[in-house]
């Protein structure tokens, strides 16, 4: 019935044909949680089924009446041991729910207690570059166009498996470009007390991660994702010629409100610590436009992560060791 | 059918009777997002109907498919000129759905373009007192619980109609209570770079709008509202011992999680610089405990808008001329 797309992807999507499923909830925390939103954005725009993304273990302690057998909830944990996200796995699964796990590593606790399991690779711990065709975005959207498709419809799942394999190209073609452009950015950036990101639709989960597990997590620097439009009811009050910012404008329907942020950087800060990244001046060549404005956060975020290790550098704090409590001191 | 609740209340609720209603969309912008965000809480709680709540721009871009003539959009704007929250009134009725809006103003944009208006009232630009019966919190949560009693079952409306009136005194009382607990951090707190804060469940809501537009908008600190599990998974690595933090503990279901962020801020970080608002400490006396923990959150923004005024004394930056760009220059 449905395209084939990865043998585990199409294992996770088998499960649908016993079910009649009309609520999805995409569930995770930090990193991964930041994937869920534009997660939850592609099933806006591509289908009829309400969703929610929610901290894990807010969705725990929460239990929307809306968890029930008639839901699929997908989870998402690196290492697949967050314990969080497995006690929102295990909680869905007590309520009857479809439990879809997305891991590193298949064997994990999170695996473990799902229906089904989406294997996905990540370069940030290892190092060892990956393909980002097999990266958590990449997973993601491919299992939820894959959803869409079993609902029925046209859909964004053939664009998808026709730019995926693209992808690697197109990052490394980013970060060349880019690279060069941000440089200067580094010096100007290193000794800032705060550094906000600022972005709206798919983009924004990218500007989420970077504040709150990089920016804040490994380089402790005050920071906060600010929602583009939202920045005009409060944020913007703060700022000056010393603010610094990045700014991340993607090619989705929400493009206006980050130019509009951008606009204002520009007027009332200085466009030498905000820092803009603009989807339109990529070269996005093989992905198709229905979900290109969906892997423009990820795109972003390598970019972005490469910086990362330059303000590091800069800064003579690595980026790892810049952990002093996760996973350093017990319970955390 | 329904139990008659207030004038316009009963008013919005009468047009639901020719429309069959599958989704809510909570739309507004900043501190009127704010109650929006436990808003939809209380509907994940109480009753089966999805919902969104969602910055009034994101949503008109965003247009979720879901958006249609079974669709109710309930908006929020103090003034009712907000223009993203106008457009997306506008937006919502275009495309056929029932469009409820809440405002200081029934003669306002926005009440012009909804099919009902609810009248809320406000003190926080005015400075005069107003019973919080009649706050946008209460009439939102009235009208809410009005839609879940409109869908039938018991629902949340006679223990909100039985709460209210005590609110008021509640409200009194917490600030009398916890005024003087909060007086010795207005000066330890005043000369801090960045101010977080931290919540979860339905508090989340008076989280964000303290920290939006109150510590960044009208005392230009850094700041941002921290939900209390992702604090775990990324921000808590910039606490140390000089960490200024407000941790606001509930009453409902996510209460563990706060408790959770105060533990560690108080090991970690300092006491002094970590003020704690808890629910538990307060006398509650006549709030229903089905409701009590959705007041909370204003309830708690009460008590910290007089704390920020002292804030602003000490600063020697008053409250409301703290802002530079808003209604102050053309297009803002």
């Amino acid at each position: 019935m449905t395209t084939p797309i990865r043998p585990d992807t199409d294992a996770a999507l088998e499960c649908l044909k016993e079910r009649m499923i009309r609520h999805v909830f995409l569930v995770a925390c930090g990193g991964s949680l930041s994937i869920m939103l534009p997660g939850k954005y592609f099933l806006d725009r591509f289908c009829d089924l309400p969703s929610d993304a929610l901290n894990a273990d807010e969705f725990v302690y929460r239990s929307p009446r809306r968890l029930g057998q008639d839901a699929l909830v997908v989870l998402c944990s690196q290492t697949g041991t967050t314990r969080e996200t497995v006690r929102a796995a295990e909680h869905a699964r007590a309520a009857g729910a479809l439990v879809v796990a997305m891991s590193l590593d298949t064997a994990s606790p999170l695996a473990a207690a799902a229906d089904a399991v989406l294997r996905y690779e990540a370069p940030y711990t290892t190092g060892v570059p990956i393909d980002p065709a097999e990266s958590n975005y990449a997973v993601l959207y491919l299992f939820l166009a894959g959803l869409i498709a079993h609902l029925g419809g046209s859909g964004p799942l053939p664009a998808l498996q026709a730019s995926l394999p693209q992808l690697g190209r197109v990052i490394e073609a980013a970060k060349a470009r880019l690279g060069p452009q941000l440089e200067p950015y580094a010096a100007r950036l290193k000794d800032k007390r705060a550094i906000y990101t600022l972005a709206s639709g798919p983009v924004y989960g990218a500007a989420y991660s970077y504040a709150i597990c990089v920016l804040m997590e490994m380089q402790w620097y005050a920071s906060q994702a600010i929602h583009a439009d939202e920045f005009f009811h409060g944020p913007f009050e703060v700022v000056d010629r010393d603010t610094a910012a990045i700014v991340m404008i993607g090619l989705d329907e929400t493009r206006p409100l980050a130019e509009r942020a951008r606009d204002f950087l520009m007027r009332f800060g200085t466009p030498d610590t905000v820092l803009v990244l603009d989807a339109k001046t990529l070269d996005l060549a093989g992905l198709h436009p229905d979900v290109a404005p969906y892997l423009v956060p990820l795109i972003f975020f390598d970019v972005l992560w490469s910086f990362a290790y330059r303000l590091a550098d800069l800064r003579g704090q690595p980026m790892l060791s810049g952990r002093r409590y996760m996973k350093k001191i017990a319970d955390y």
